[in-house]
């Protein structure tokens, strides 16, 4: 099986982190998205909603959607779970996971598509969009504060995918220059606690 | 234990359909959004997001987002599994439930609020990402109409939280007069097939 990535995307980065916690071992094609190479007919066969990852087991099935791959996972090895270990945990971090993602990744990624221009081959951007996404981003980052001052991860003591998305969302936030605000400590020490895990290089 | 929500809004169908799958019976209470009975200090204690719907468990702890809720549910009452069997498919449930809310749910969700004004006491809306949102969601149609010339449900004759979502999606977006286009034949099978369940009365 193999993953094709984009290698400075936030969902490619969100699964190898994944797997480097599960410690899995996984071949990776590099894909060029800005040049269009997730456009061919041949990638849209495997692949028809364009995005990087996805995964492609031996027998030729293919599975897009970062949280869609790490579930497979997850479900094929269960050692070090990452996505719950009692039912109200599992919901925990689909409730955690899901909130980053709306309130943080998503309005970074807006943020990112409509005030760069970057994929402006392909998408009609819309600014103000993007200005009041980036600002919607900032606005997060006093809630993740709050809840750090409690809590050691976003599901009590339990480091979780939810964690890796919001790294991966954090670091991601950077090419709009967005960056966690010095007076919120509490989320930068969650931010450097979970920074120096070894998978945060994967 | 008991779920806030309001009755007319997509997310907590979602809830509602889940829940009458599985025969689960549940006390809902009725949350006036519109009014902003969401917005009131207790309302934020329970669930700082003041989205709908949300599970108070009878300890207290509180859990939001839907697809949270769901996954409590699948995970105590294993009878008729919705979020998938396999770990193939628990993957695939996953990566179509996401097709779904990204390419249908989600930009439906932002064509109303950006075009109807509804919340514009709390946010700002965009006209122009409302519209390029609702178109983006109409041509998603033929994607799904193409996806059941191939398949009875999402994944493959397996009904899942993902037709669900789907079937949500497709209703909610009537409040944009987004309709299915009468050539998608495939997809308004599907949608016949769907629709005449009990539990989408729910």
């Amino acid at each position: 099986m193999k993953i094709y990535q984009t290698h400075m995307a936030p969902n490619p980065r969100r699964v190898r982190m994944f797997l480097a916690e599960k410690n899995i071992e996984m071949d990776y094609q590099e894909v060029d998205i800005a040049a269009g190479d997730n456009l061919t007919p041949e990638m849209r066969a495997k692949n028809p909603t364009t995005k990087v990852p996805f995964l492609e087991l031996d027998d030729g099935t293919c599975i897009g959607e970062t949280v869609a791959i790490c579930r497979y996972f997850e479900e094929i090895k269960s050692e070090n779970p990452l996505m719950g270990r009692t039912a109200l945990e599992k919901a925990q971090v689909e409730m955690w996971q899901r909130r980053i993602e709306f309130h943080l990744l998503l309005p970074v990624s807006m943020c990112f598509v409509h005030t760069t221009g970057y994929f402006k081959d392909r998408m009609k951007p819309v600014v103000e969009w993007g200005d009041i996404s980036g600002q919607n981003a900032v606005t997060y980052f006093e809630e993740l504060n709050e809840h750090f001052s409690q809590s050691s991860y976003l599901v009590d003591d339990y480091f979780s995918i939810a964690d890796i998305t919001l790294l991966c969302s954090i670091d991601f936030a950077r090419v709009v220059k967005i960056r966690i605000n010095e007076e919120y400590t509490h989320l930068l020490d969650w931010y450097a606690r979970v920074s120096s895990r070894s998978s945060a290089s994967a």
